[in-house]
């Protein structure tokens, strides 16, 4: 039936998952211990828990549902992302606690280093949003190992080089993972690729479990926003939940109307109403230590869905028939574009509001330089990611068994009883 | 393929929403600012968060699912119910505002403001419900602008003129946004509608979809009844989460009992199991500043899943033949029977609680009016948006096209790639 | 078309219901109160809140949807979960209060005895997963009622013949409500179970439902082994977060792999992806007040998935054919062996950490002792209830209806108007 992918997953996937899971086992051993400081403990976690398990459910349910719209990919789009989520969490809580066991010995757990952990684990899976369907579970894990130790160590260098706060590198994270991906897609160039895929597409049922996503991505993008948010200055994480809220109420009305004006028939596209709608959460989220008031949201908010679904309408075959780079979730119209809009908006924001002339000039050159120094790792990274993947030693899948899941389960005609 | 409904998404839905979404932009550039209270802010913030977002994931999720038992108006039952939610959040924001605003020059934003605005938006959700699917998204819009106006002007009637507490006013909005639904419906009739609609049916995967919102909206149905009680008070929060949990409970029982008891086959019917479980929730929640004991609760729940299942099973087919009153998603029994049970119950608790033969006199004159100004409003606002929408300009769907996402939605065969 | 269910439904299961129903009512009228103490009340309220709805959600929609794989059982499979989770946590609430009824008069409700009933209803929906598809709602219902009672009976010999603490002696959830229900299948089994039933399988669409609530279940089993641990003590609770978080993450990751490795054509299996997976949220449940350090919890992961992934695979088909044993959800690989393990591992741990030699042979011959209780007893009660349940007065159905909504629920070609 398949007869080229099945050995890839037994002689390829479960041992690559074994050996990394034993070694991780191993090195938490070794590193981490549960944070127990008596102080911190006790408010931190009822005041953080909450948004946590919201952030968890973005990352688990909403990005794993958002790609369960192709028809036959539902149980590798929800499986493979809570694979690659689990796998990049753990990775990425041992990148980011380095500094902490350089001079401690020890990585303390709490809640906020999982949560900045399943954030970067984030950033992965929106990398992955562009090669969805064309890839192999190894392949997936690969690129999200590659993508965090590429994005941690961004973070690394805006922290130490030029003082970024934490709130502020990290939300960086829409603009990384989106150009990293679409870097990963361009090399990965399948030839024929111009014609759709005979799978890639949705219908009515497959439609409606990505909805289940991204209405869950919208409903709880706010909390994604405001649990970095530090809430000793009164008001300000009150104003990041406020903001996200009304940025996305902005963005979810112009997507659809932007979507009908674009449309050929005028009528909405259901794949523009689960990903452009979430266009404002993105923007705002990157600039979100700069909005102060309801209306700069909505602008925000406005101009993110505006720009993102053109992008999906027009901007994703263009990239596709001019630069061979196919875009499966359309990740530079979700998130880069969004994403560099956001940055955009925190440069103005700051410039406006800054009294002072040599201030806002030293903030411009350092946003600019944080900018600069992310795209190009995401660049680099993304090169040597697509570099590695090339190598057919992972075995990609056929161009006929792409967006299928039949390649990688098991169905019931197969189990049945001896 | 439908040349008829394309152009009126095109030439009305989106200039509609940018109109809107612009002015409302606008709007809040000059009235509102996010609530900077240092006093106010930090307990008020990390208490509140978890049950907005209970309440936000009910409107969105909840109601935008529990409409998608309809086979063939998946996409439109969420996508719709987002944009409906949005929009009337938007304005019962504003709307809710306008004394403080009056005052103070500015209407100050928290979390409490959103979920006000997120109840009086769901209770133009309930009133959609008689309207599904026989209707466009500018009527949807339409409706529920008008809608959330009227209530939040019911609102300020009663909290003016009977000095009606927050808690019970808002509660009403099962009552109100059931009649005014019916009322529209009832304007709306079209002739035929006695027979069923060709795709006015259910499957079993549509079913389990809108399974889904009612498992949503009953396990966060005691944050939705609690969130507004004064916590200052100590157990009144506590009470009425055990209370709205118990009356759950116990509807979700009653409504399977009657549900088989009264079908001609003794089996149960998966709507009833849908929307009549909920009818504990509704009723305890106008009465909910009067239950004190679980039992009371329990009763409740189970005269008003009883009065609720009998309902659906019986009224709504009358309502149809006797009223040409064509009630999709039988709001009439899910919400306003449910309703109109549980202020009976105040009434009655209140009335046996009291000590002051003379206070308990008063109290029934003031409750009695505040049920007669809300059937008044909410039944002439049901007629004036009722012949607003009877007006050709907005282009009803035709008959065959009713219940269908095609009139709406680019699908799979228009999208493919040129 | 189904002829001899309907009247089963009709005279067995509503007057069954409203009975029961009305009994808990009374029962609730005469013996329960809210709690209103002033300390306690206000700062547990905002604690706990998120986590009980974290657990209100697995056992509602968790439990509900994971056994909506089955092709044509989805209604019943979320339907009748919540009729028995409702009903197990109203009895629930009664027998764990009686001990206080008795010596204070009243039971007095608060957000810990709505979780603790929770829990122990999730014990009950453990044991039914055995049956399912192979009973009646009657059945679940009576099965639910005493594994209700046998459970909270063993809890009470528990804490009062060897002094277990509360929050270990629940954990025996998962062993009690396995060994009962494996107990239970074994009674009732059927002649001819050897071939597979007609109807029982997944397919694309059923197996996504199920996805949904295994994510869910997975997402918030932090919140389910930390609800119970003892805030007080500080960084326990956020130990039983992290570790559990990270076991889950582990077991994950490890059921991929053992699951492709076991595959005869190497491929992932649907269903492990969504039992295996949670089997380091059981196991570590068990031990969690002896887990402290990650690397503990992640080994107790590692193991759990590969006894569960391993169990499901080859135990399953092992125990219907040797044993006679019709165990649908693999309730034995997913919640017994884990469960097991669990137990094992807090022996060890304790050991292992106990510098007294004489109190670590007390507490072994306590933990084993309290093993030994749990086992009997769920045999025990296990036994009687397949003894009840046998009797053909509750009308079983017949194996061509098993795994079968239709014998049911009323289905749209059944629900035309007249």
């Amino acid at each position: 039936m398949a007869p080229r992918y099945a050995p890839s997953l037994r002689s390829r996937l479960a041992p690559f998952l074994l050996f990394l899971q034993i070694g991780f086992i191993v090195i938490y051993a070794f590193c981490t211990e549960i944070e127990n400081n008596v102080q911190k403990d006790r408010t931190t976690f009822s005041n953080f828990y909450p948004e946590f398990q919201d952030v968890n459910v973005m990352v688990i349910l909403g990005f794993g549902f958002l790609c369960t719209f192709l028809v036959r990919y539902g149980f590798s789009g929800t499986g493979f992302n809570l694979l690659v989520a689990v796998m990049a969490t753990q990775l990425a809580i041992i990148l980011n606690g380095i500094e902490s066991w350089y001079y401690r010995g020890k990585i303390r757990l709490d809640l906020k280093s999982l949560v900045v952990a399943e954030m970067c684990a984030s950033s992965a899976l929106i990398a992955i949003g562009t090669v969805v369907g064309k890839t192999n579970p190894v392949h997936l894990i690969l690129i999200a190992l590659l993508e965090v130790s590429g994005f941690v160590l961004n973070q690394w260098l805006l922290q130490t080089l030029l003082k970024v706060r934490l709130l502020n590198s990290i939300m960086l994270l829409h603009i990384f993972g989106a150009l990293f991906g679409l870097t990963l897609t361009w090399i990965l160039y399948r030839k024929g690729s111009e014609q759709q895929f005979e799978k890639e597409t949705f219908d009515r049922k497959t439609g409606l479990f990505s909805m289940l996503g991204a209405v869950f991505l919208w409903m709880f993008w706010p909390s994604f926003n405001a649990i970095l948010v530090d809430d000793r200055i009164p008001g300000r994480k009150l104003g990041a939940v406020c903001n996200t809220y009304l940025a996305l109420a902005v963005s979810a009305v112009t997507a659809a109307a932007v979507s009908v004006l674009t449309s050929p028939k005028g009528k909405l596209n259901p794949i523009h109403m689960q990903s452009c709608i979430l266009a404002g959460g993105v923007a705002v989220g990157v600039s979100i230590s700069a909005v102060h008031q309801p209306w700069q949201a909505m602008t925000i908010g406005f101009t993110a869905a505006v720009v993102s679904t053109i992008g999906f309408r027009y901007l994703k075959i263009h990239m596709l028939l001019a630069f061979q780079c196919h875009d499966t979730c359309a990740v530079l119209s979700t998130y880069g574009l969004p994403g560099l809009l956001g940055w955009l908006a925190h440069l103005i924001l700051q410039l406006i509001d800054s009294d002072d002339h040599r201030m806002a000039i030293r903030f411009a050159v350092f946003h600019i330089s944080a900018l600069l120094i992310t795209i190009s790792l995401s660049l680099l990274t993304g090169i040597i990611t697509g570099l590695l993947l090339k190598w057919n030693f992972w075995r990609p899948p056929q161009d006929n068994k792409c967006f299928d899941d039949q390649a990688f389960w098991e169905f019931p005609h197969l189990v049945v009883r001896k």
